[in-house]
């Protein structure tokens, strides 16, 4: 296609496009700037639903939506899918793994990755959830551990192969102990028939005193009340000394377990690195209160990747929330500039975060929620956490998909994911 | 689980969870005996619209069913997911992955394999579309392929990321051929700024010298019209010579395509090679009328891997249909001989195939059918193709979101399942 007059405009390039980077995209005007948007991945994640991919309750594609799409008919924008392999700050240059990129203002949104807190060799015995692949790995997992039980004589490794370990007692642990909970308890429990899944073992493990630490107690009370109500043995102040192939150690105790699940720690993308600015102890990067990096007024960072106290006082979290609030900002104070009302780096708006509470599921029915100053559990909760989660589920189609399984799920109790793909092994040319 | 008071009953092993082996279950009284199905994979799978999930237009569980929910709550009937390594006949004895079996009675119901008529070489070039994992496979590359163009410099690299070659025009590679088409030219068509998806070649190259030489003449020509008016290059009586990395030569030709796939030929599993019958040049077995394998009245096979000519002279078909009707077949004669209504192996009934009529979708609103002497193309053909295939969905929830798909597809001439996952590299640990 030959390139078009917009080649006169400045060029955005925006790294990731997870909340952060869609966020700016969309509140940025398009006949401002020219955008090129680059990620590895051909699709934006609806990430607070991953936990459901993994668990067998909504497929891939519910939940994933491919940013070419989301884009299609938005001028001034193009979409790479690429890694990115280095930046360059001083020559304003992004380079990847097909090619390279100069911009004029630079959108850092590359998210966060698992972090095992100095134990990378964990990684192998204990995968954590991410991506898409990464949830269908976890799924894939269970369910052939499930069938491997049916067939097994061993009594102890049977036991084994029917017991998942999760670490980490933050919103993502909760959400799949209560799910993988009620996904033994009452949709496989009716598929076997030499093993019963509902003596399945779920075990959460947390370090710190309690589950879901960034909440009110009174929550974090409930929530272990309604996981344990589920079936879930809940462990807290029990750190893990070590994880091996199928047995984790954590408090002095050694569990056999065919299934741990990683659902401890986020630290920043190594490309957080390259930004040259101070870290704190997860590589996040300490970005200016405009979002800026320090010393580039040109490149912003936006997500799970930073770290910064805000305007009020508060530590911006790591949620879908503070991504989009951030991403939104950005793009505002572009607008701005790019529209002519300049301002000095040192005059620009600072990021204020709006904090509109915190909600984590449990099960079919049961959910804990902080809104202001409301705290509340149980059904309530859940149907809060239903709402606002197909609200802002992208695009139509996923949403009337998403609700059609969620309804169908509730009132039959089957599951219409748990297929399983991508079994190792030859292909299927024998029986 | 203790063993129930059913172990009395004689035990009928299912190899093979497919059209043939649901259809011999369904249609067999769960009280007359146990029934054990085994398959190496824990889903059903409704062929006839994997081309449908290779191409991007549904996701692979709209066409999936667990195997287990599928039976979850018929007695006597038990599912083993794990591959078959041996049949012992003369032992009555079925070997596992994870064990063995025993049986009064086996019904070898493990389908086809693609076959790439003596070079099994070409299989790494031009893979073949059997399985689920398959066609996420090819939708994966041929994805990632146009992501590649989009910032490829050089031409005839891009051009050769541009091009899907599919190698045999029968249903699938005519099914295949339409879809990518449209594909290229009304979808992806909208998503890129440097390459011209509705500019890529689909080239469909058929050996005889017409497509669907199953089918009558007149709707052979109609098919390649139809398909001709979509963009696809169709070249017939076009042999191929060989296949290497990115390139195919037929005809004295050389093309240039990153992605080829294998649409021809199709040979019985090398399970079928176990029963100890004569076989056909494609190794399926000839079986006796009554679909038993010949000095073994205790064994029968159906499906893609026996070669028959039925009762009235009819070879057969390796369609949907022929393993459905044979599984049927079996059920009943299983239910007579048990119930007591015993017969000789030579009185046994001898199968009679009917034939239900053929149909081929070409593309959105485009199709061939014949049904009995009525031969029809385009828009007619393509809704009684939906509605037929809509019908025969196995499972509620499925036809729902197949249905919401299409419809939504057919409205917007957007995909939703255009979203790679299991792309190859490292895990998601940096941007």
């Amino acid at each position: 296609m030959p390139s078009s007059p917009s080649a006169e405009l400045p060029h955005i390039v925006v790294i990731g496009a997870g909340f952060g980077g869609l966020a700016f995209c969309q509140n940025f005007p398009a006949h401002l700037a020219r955008i090129t948007v680059i990620d590895r991945q051909n699709h934006h994640l609806f990430q607070p639903l991953l936990y459901q991919v993994a668990t067998a309750g909504l497929s891939a594609v519910d939940i994933a939506q491919p940013i070419r799409a989301l884009f299609g008919d938005r001028p001034n924008l193009s979409v790479i899918m690429a890694e990115v392999t280095a930046l360059d700050l001083a020559g304003r240059r992004v380079v990847h793994a097909r090619g390279e990129l100069t911009y004029d203002y630079l959108i850092v949104a590359a998210g966060g990755r698992t972090s095992y807190f100095g134990h990378p060799e964990w990684e192998q015995f204990a995968p954590g959830l991410k991506t898409l692949d990464d949830a269908l790995a976890i799924r894939r997992r269970i369910l052939l551990s499930f069938e491997r039980a049916e067939t097994e004589p061993d009594p102890a490794k049977r036991e084994a192969a029917m017991t998942i370990v999760l670490i980490g007692g933050g919103p993502t642990g909760v959400e799949l102990a209560g799910t993988f909970a009620e996904l033994t308890r009452t949709v496989l429990n009716r598929d076997f028939d030499h093993i019963d899944p509902s003596k399945a073992r779920v075990i959460l493990l947390e370090g710190s005193p309690r589950v879901l630490a960034a909440y009110p107690p009174d929550l974090s009370a409930s929530a272990q009340r309604q996981l344990e109500r589920l079936g879930v043995e809940v462990r807290t102040a029990t750190r893990v000394e070590s994880i091996t192939e199928g047995r984790v150690v954590a408090g002095g105790q050694e569990i056999r377990a065919d299934n741990i699940v990683w659902s401890a720690g986020v630290a920043a993308v190594s490309l957080a690195r390259q930004l040259g600015a101070e870290e704190d102890r997860a590589g996040r990067v300490k970005v200016l209160p405009d979002l800026s990096v320090p010393g580039h007024p040109e490149v912003f960072a936006v997500g799970d990747l930073i770290s910064l106290v805000d305007a009020n006082g508060v530590t911006v979290p790591g949620v879908a929330q503070g991504a989009i609030q951030a991403g939104r900002h950005v793009a505002r104070l572009l607008r701005r500039e790019l529209r002519g009302e300049r301002f000095a780096p040192s005059g620009r708006e600072a990021f204020a975060y709006r904090d509109k509470g915190n909600m984590a599921t449990i099960g079919r029915s049961s959910a804990v929620a902080e809104i202001g100053r409301l705290h509340f559990g149980g059904y309530p909760a859940w149907l809060a956490w239903l709402g606002v989660h197909l609200l802002f589920l992208i695009g139509f189609r996923n949403k009337l998909s998403v609700l059609l399984q969620w309804t169908y799920s509730y009132f039959t109790y089957r599951r219409g994911a748990r297929v399983i793909s991508g079994v190792e092994g030859p292909p299927a040319h024998s029986a």
